[in-house]
């Protein structure tokens, strides 16, 4: 199984897209995981390391896809420890 | 069966994003059509009238994601009409 992990912030960018993209890959291929950084402060710096420079993000075996655009990675590190 | 049109415009962002993005749709569910706007100044008016702003994106259902950023719109038209 291929990973896929979805990189929100839980604002309504992010959620519209979450829903649509994640059914609409393939399960039976990709194993989903859907990340709530504005919530995880940990979780942001995984974000980062893995070149996430906004969310939404969706992270394809490895590689970063940019979605649209609700919040830089750096706005939700503030919403984070504000 | 759903449709999913990847619009793009043949250059690096672009193919990068599409052949990996495609491949990790449910082809099962979604019918996949790829549409390469810089040779094709029809598609970039229906492209323009679902609410394509840039390439690559990717309409999912009639929902547009714009993913990553290769080019605006109007750069693609001015390398189609040049």
């Amino acid at each position: 199984m291929k990973k896929a992990i979805f990189y929100h912030a839980g604002c309504a960018v992010c959620v519209e897209a979450e829903q649509q993209v994640l059914d609409a890959l393939d399960c039976n291929r990709y194993e989903v995981e859907s990340v709530h950084l504005a919530q995880n402060s940990l979780a942001i710096e995984q974000a980062q390391l893995a070149g996430v420079r906004s969310v939404p993000a969706l992270l394809l075996d490895g590689t970063v896809f940019h979605i649209n655009f609700g919040a830089s990675l750096d706005e939700v590190k503030g919403a984070c420890h504000a």
